[in-house]
């Protein structure tokens, strides 16, 4: 499991073994394997599942995995299906269909078929798998070519997917409120909410915007090598098994909500046992620290803002009407003080805070490493940003906003790790804002920063600095009461009200 | 219907009419009216339901009807039971829960019974049903007198039932707090939220405080006459129905936080259809001006008060486990800001509002009178204070939160209506406001000054002006939120996380 991948499904002749003559007698066939094989199995195996699929007219799965064996490669794969297996040879896909089934739980979109054939290419077409031509380079070449190809598609997708809500259902709100059994602009902000919601729906009454569906991203971050928190690194992963497990703050608030949890890894550090309700979309196990050098790569950083899109997607294929923000990763609060003074220009010590709880050491520390980042890449375009000083999880969260905004669902962002992704996604795709609900003020004080830079008032303002989603949660009520108000209450006319004189 | 009573029970011989000689033969028997029956009872019966109740040996009810229909009488009694017609003589009860059951809806505590024999009193005694011993002065004087010596006694035992709440289940919530899986201290004001309802519940992690019932009181203000408001005081009976109907803010609000509305007549001035969901506890149709006298009598204020606290009662004995306050009264952010004037000592110009909207000239008259209502109660007795320049829902509405206290239930506290109420009640009773919570942070400048005056932080800020309890039920999932973190979060034992270096 990749952010993009679950496996790779691999032709044999002319991909991992060198192609015999045509005409070869079967008892005279040899295995020559392609340069780097074995070791690029090896190296992949860690992160993909590995299959083969391959044509031959005379051989079924036991006659080539004997073949096979002796060089190695019979062991490294999973799953080997042959065209007299199945009885048809590609480009007919059955021979990859099998390989599916025989897989479990990875669909065609996320398996990557390396064959040297327009057969192979065709095959895969054919079932909308990803298909890649096997270079000269060998198998962990062109994987990496076919990500760095394919990496931020799907972001790309979504960012053009995104127009303004619709200002004509706003104003019909707006002129609707009027008319309701209260006194003009009585509901105060609960008004605004509303009105921004049906502009959204593109429909006055707005329908309400449920069921909400909480993301919780988790990454971890090089820069806690750095001293920036008191707390270690598994506490990320360790928090990851509580949120699968139902026992952390979102969990509470979000049941409390009727809102379902999906929570995501893009990014942890630690290993992570596979679990119901944990969607494995590591990039990497950890960035690398902001305060030396890049967190991450480009090709990275594209990666995790798909695995963001994927998740809002999946959740709104899914029935969602709503999208919360949550996040998990220790040393988080460091890059998005890093993200918030670049995209808004403030310093550093403005925007950077105490986090968890850190004392004034290690906030004068934590704030001269943002400083320092932010001069790194200052001039530099949002993408560069992200990448040089963000982190996965971060990324991860402006696609998740994006993709919401381009599906037209509402998007309750939380604390000051989302608000980061908001400005950030902002950056990259102006006015997506617009679909964004600040659910609180963090007491981080850059996620007061960025929200007075981009104009939106926060729902609540109770003190709240955990992150997770927590804030957002608990403010999903009122955007949805803001719905409500708009679509149950009675008008002057119709409940025989007096106007006042 | 009065607030305190739905129906007069009255015995006839020596009560309506003089008591005939001892062995008078039925066919000689003569009508004497008492002194002012006929007028009385007349005017009586505009609010309360009229019945007789009485011993005789020989007649039945039509025979007694026929005998005092010549003198009028007859027709002003809805119901007439005699001793022969249920085969049992007072002291027995039977005659009077005969006369209830034909009533119909009334409880033996709504009605007085009015008698001149002891045996009258032991009946009334039987069944828990108050009584007075008619006066010289005639029914109307005997009603009066009993209203004042009773009004005012639910409120006292109310008040005499407030205590702290426990310190100890408060502590034992702030120690959970810090062993549950995030930083501590990070859920800001909801952990302080939660530490408070384990104090009122008296245990750690407390329950959560569900169901809820909003019970919004509606009463005019006379001061609307002299030009508070552009709004006509016939929009609280109207907003009385849209309430009844489920039409308004505070139902669509209520709904979504899954609690119940009671709507309360304390004093509302056109007349309102019987409707069910609501309570008619009329104590006089609206205010009179607290811009030149007393707004109400103080038995008019006792009995508001005893209105909130039987509400309050009912609620929480039908299962209510939090309570959030409600109010309908157009013009009664005139009221408010004279009680909260007297009783934080801030000037009138710093708590009179806007309202529902006032143009400057408005307000500045709305200050005026304010000013000079609180400098008619310079130093004079909190109650005092709520009878000369208070409301009929305001006095109810602070009898509710006492009793609330009293019960050791939550009380959600609306807006500047409510926060009037608040510190009203907080002036009777000291320490009743460690039982609420300040749902939100009305726009009207004088519910800020009474919560800062009372150390209350608002759950919300989002501008609302509309009262009904709105804010209140908008911060109810919150307050829920505040329970349900400590009862279902993992702690950090547990869920096998470490805390920080």
């Amino acid at each position: 499991m990749t952010a993009l991948l679950d496996a790779l499904i691999l032709d044999i002749g002319g991909t991992l073994v060198a192609e015999a003559p045509v005409g070869t007698a079967t008892a005279e066939l040899e295995v020559h394997l392609m340069p780097h094989v074995l070791d690029d199995l090896e190296s992949l195996r860690a992160t993909l599942r590995l299959a083969a699929a391959t044509n031959t007219a005379v051989m079924g799965e036991a006659e080539v995995r004997a073949l096979l064996a002796p060089s190695g490669l019979d062991a490294l794969l999973e799953v080997v299906v042959t065209s007299s297996d199945v009885g048809a040879t590609k480009p007919d896909p059955l021979v990859l269909s099998v390989v599916l089934d025989r897989l479990g739980g990875v669909t065609a979109e996320r398996a990557l078929f390396i064959g040297d054939q327009g057969t192979d290419a065709a095959a895969a077409a054919a079932l909308g798998m990803p298909y890649a031509a096997i270079e000269t380079a060998g198998v962990a070449a062109t994987v990496a070519t076919w990500i760095d190809a394919n990496a931020g598609r799907r972001f790309a997708a979504a960012a053009a997917g995104v127009s303004p809500p619709d200002a004509a259902a706003a104003a019909s709100a707006a002129e609707l409120h009027d008319r309701l059994t209260k006194p003009k602009g009585a509901l105060g902000g609960l008004e605004q909410i509303g009105i921004r919601l049906a502009g959204m729906a593109g429909v006055s009454p707005p329908p309400v915007p449920a069921p909400a569906v909480v993301a919780v991203f988790a990454g971890d971050h090089g820069v806690v090598n750095d001293g920036v928190t008191p707390w270690p690194q598994e506490v990320t992963a360790q928090m990851v098994a509580n949120f699968v497990a139902g026992g952390a703050a979102i969990n509470v608030l979000a049941r409390h909500a009727g809102a379902e949890v999906m929570v995501v890894d893009v990014g942890v550090l630690h290993p992570l046992e596979t679990a119901d309700g944990l969607l494995r979309r590591k990039v990497r196990p950890g960035t690398a620290s902001l305060a030396s050098g890049p967190a991450m790569t480009e090709v990275e950083a594209r990666q995790a803002l798909d695995v963001g899109v994927e998740v809002a997607e999946h959740a709104v294929h899914g029935g969602a009407r709503c999208l919360v923000t949550g996040d998990m990763g220790i040393g988080n609060t460091t890059p998005s003080a890093a993200l918030i003074a670049a995209f808004t220009g403030r310093p550093a010590a403005e925007v950077t805070g105490r986090g968890t709880g850190v004392d004034d050491d290690t906030l004068s520390l934590k704030t001269r490493i943002v400083e320092a980042a932010v001069q790194r890449v200052a001039g530099r375009e949002p993408f560069d940003v992200l990448a040089e000083v963000g982190g996965l999880e971060i990324a991860a969260l402006a696609g998740f906003i994006v993709a919401g905004a381009a599906q037209r669902v509402p998007v309750v962002v939380d604390g000051v790790i989302a608000t980061a992704a908001l400005v950030t996604a902002e950056a990259l795709v102006p006015g997506v804002h617009a679909w964004c609900f600040a659910g609180h003020r963090s007491a981080e004080p850059g996620a007061a920063v960025a929200l007075e830079f981009l104009g939106l008032d926060p729902i609540l303002d109770l003190g709240l600095r955990l992150g997770e989603g927590t804030g957002a949660a608990l403010a999903l009520p009122i955007v949805q009461a803001g719905a409500k108000v708009l679509g149950e209450m009675a008008t002057f006319d119709g409940a025989g009200v007096t106007e006042k004189a």
